[in-house]
């Protein structure tokens, strides 16, 4: 006997209730995306392991879903690895490809195997699965989506106005209210040189991320701990405990950093940025936050986090600048500039609230339901005129008792369904039913287009 | 040094070019699939090997690729497996997932686990990539696009008639010329029942599917090799060499089939089909076509295949009906017809045709570019107004070469090009480059924006 199916842990089915739901946030994302002349790309589900190992650190290697050789892959293994049962060294041997982990490492190859054919600065966007191995848990998936939008080869602070701008419209367009987190690597950079500690750069932001949560006397002593001197520690005091409008912040961190050429630069950044966004309109609330530090490894100016205002959530939207994106792949200097939106989270976001607008599961405009053969055919060709003006629409394809088809229409959600009995035949006219307001009125169908299309 | 990056072999990159084409062949499938009432589904492009394995035969299994358990994988691995070499043994013990190898399987899957929430019938649409390790060649990826359309739960033939008007009307908007080939199984089995040698339909559908490649002497020569009797292979003649009109070529079906009740039923579904198409006012050719022998374990009813006129190559969309599509997951009693568009060959007809719309490839209608800061500055707040009125649009970042500037442009194919000098600023106006004709005209950003909305 056949056992129930079941798929795998941390993967979803997305049902036609799901998917309008998910499309209503994709199409509202590239629409965007391309208002600002961005263009997409697409990149294979597999890469090799020599493209993705080693970019994710340890634990990525680890969370990476290995795919094994085709064939006899066991054929040349290492007898030793075999022997010892050592997992690790044999999947050198047993597999050569894995799954896409994030979008960001797919495309820097990308770049460096079509450098010639891109025109520079290459603006691209890509909305594709990624795959980790995670620990499933709530709101934690092994297969999800992300949107990326970057911009390589320009070292122009209006890209990052851009980005912006666009997280500005995407929001505004999906009515949810957000703040974007504005930081920059060089200020940090600042922070170490000026405390004289720059080998410390980690255990300080780290220490500063946790201040919401641990304190302020928490995380002066984590600082001590960690063995930045108490003369450090007291100069960090107006910079960690940072308060006022974003100028009043800009102006304390420029006044600790004076000696930091390098601060320096990092405020004045910020500086531009907030100015130009500020002169373009954008509307959303833009807030210094010292205590970003995500990617910190990674991004050498900008960094961005984007939290939903009215929802209990992690960042809805993350990113910034880096300045060697492809240096990994052999090719250096190129710039670039991008930010990620968290599909999933802005899904949970837009649930929550209950922001999706209501017409989206109407996919189907119209049902036509017949009280027998002869308005079967009827209804066929008012069907096929219905279908030629551009209105999505069906019919119940066999002719059961109207009772079912009119479950049948319910379960589609559609706002309207066409009953054809054989009055409607004789006068060649359609029966329609305004599923909301349960009104029926006697049409033609020229008529009837007419009022669905309205 | 880092290595040049490459990708595994059988799979692709899609470059900007590529996804405005592809998306064009989406979007036009998808836009058609609405109008006609199906809903979007996805499903994990990774399944349990359970699901997976035994459904596509013993060379479908081996063509799946699997995937890598996640931590030491070799902790339980049988002992044997591993002392022997033993790569299909040992799958099982490291491998418990795999890559959806087509869209029907993981329906299926997907009817069963949501039957209690569906209502029938359940007509869906799903366009996901599916994965084969196939050997690649010209044509043939291990990474490749299904786009598929499928009702279950109603018996009615009005669905193959709906099928049969998508690929119509897709192939109308797509300007391809196509034939659409109609068999029906319930003929091949009455074939098989007329001449007594049910046992002998595989053979007998394999030697009629040649018929074009080795002509009629060496089908019949086979069909005797075979060990069909020289009695058959006579009565099989005028259906071997079927000529004529459909309505012609079923009347001479029928007749050779008429003791056979399941032949005439098939016979009969084909008349139906043909006449509602007829009815619906289909422009497409449909051809009765015995040789069309495609998923014969598998499909009980109709059999279609869509082949472009004016291009060699394969057929670009088939399918049918089959009465037990989710019998394997222990859900018996779905009946369900439906196609599969082969998203990849579609691409290679247009391309070979020449068919894409000419504007697919302007994403950005409007390049801004600018000789120095001050109109620069001019040049945002008119690219925000041009933003808001829903053209996309860019800057060229930097104030570089205004050169470079319009290189950039030409790259991007905008057909508009906006170039503020000093009196541009001075007269708080444009001066608009129309890209393909040459043409410059001075103007405002409201007649601008009029201008390129036409």
């Amino acid at each position: 006997m056949a056992t129930k199916p079941s798929i795998p842990k941390g993967t979803r089915d997305f049902a036609p209730v799901e998917m309008a739901r998910r499309n209503y946030i994709f199409d509202t994302i590239k629409s965007v995306f391309r208002l600002y002349g961005f263009q997409q790309i697409e990149t294979p589900a597999m890469e090799n392991l020599s493209t993705l190992m080693g970019k994710y650190g340890d634990e990525g290697d680890k969370l990476l879903f290995k795919i094994l050789n085709s064939g006899d892959y066991l054929l040349h293994a290492n007898p030793t690895a075999l022997e010892n049962r050592d997992s690790i060294k044999l999947m050198h041997d047993i597999s050569e490809k894995g799954l896409r982990y994030d979008l960001t490492v797919p495309f820097a190859r990308f770049v460096v195997m079509n450098k010639e054919n891109l025109v520079l600065p290459f603006k691209r966007f890509q909305i594709q699965p990624v795959w980790r191995a995670d620990r499933p848990q709530k709101g934690r998936y092994r297969e999800f989506y992300q949107c990326d939008v970057d911009v390589v080869g320009s070292e122009s602070l209006l890209n990052e106005v851009e980005l912006i701008q666009i997280v500005d419209e995407v929001y505004r367009r999906l009515n949810i209210n957000v703040v974007i987190k504005l930081n920059n690597r060089k200020i940090l950079s600042g922070i170490a040189e000026v405390i004289g500690a720059a080998d410390k750069i980690v255990d300080i932001t780290v220490a500063i991320d946790k201040l919401d949560k641990i304190g302020l006397d928490n995380v002066n002593a984590e600082l001590a701990e960690k063995g930045v001197d108490a003369q450090a520690i007291e100069k960090l005091q107006p910079i960690i405990s940072l308060k006022g409008t974003n100028k009043e912040k800009l102006a304390t961190i420029k006044e600790v950093l004076a000696s930091s050429e390098i601060g320096v630069k990092g405020v004045e950044e910020c500086s531009t940025i907030l100015n130009l966004a500020e002169q373009l309109g954008v509307a959303t609330e833009i807030e210094i936050d010292l205590t970003l530090a995500r990617g910190l490894n990674y991004y050498t100016g900008a960094i961005f986090e984007v939290k939903a205002k009215d929802v209990e959530i992690g960042s809805i939207t993350g990113g910034g600048r880096y300045d060697n994106l492809t240096g990994v792949f052999g090719v250096s200097g190129l710039s670039g500039v991008g930010i990620s939106f968290g599909a999933d989270r802005i899904y949970d976001v837009l649930n929550q609230l209950n922001l999706y607008p209501e017409e989206l599961l109407q996919s189907t405009q119209l049902v036509f339901t017949t009280f027998g053969e002869n308005e079967f055919a009827y209804a066929l060709q008012c069907l096929k005129k219905v279908r030629a003006a551009g209105i999505p629409a069906e019919i119940y394809p066999e002719c059961v008792k109207i009772k079912k088809q009119m479950a049948y229409a319910n379960g589609k959600g559609t706002p309207y369904v066409a009953i054809i009995g054989e009055t409607e035949v004789a006068e060649q006219k359609v029966m329609l039913k305004d599923m909301v307001s349960g009104e029926q009125t006697l049409v033609s169908i020229d008529e009837l287009i007419a009022k669905i299309k309205k």
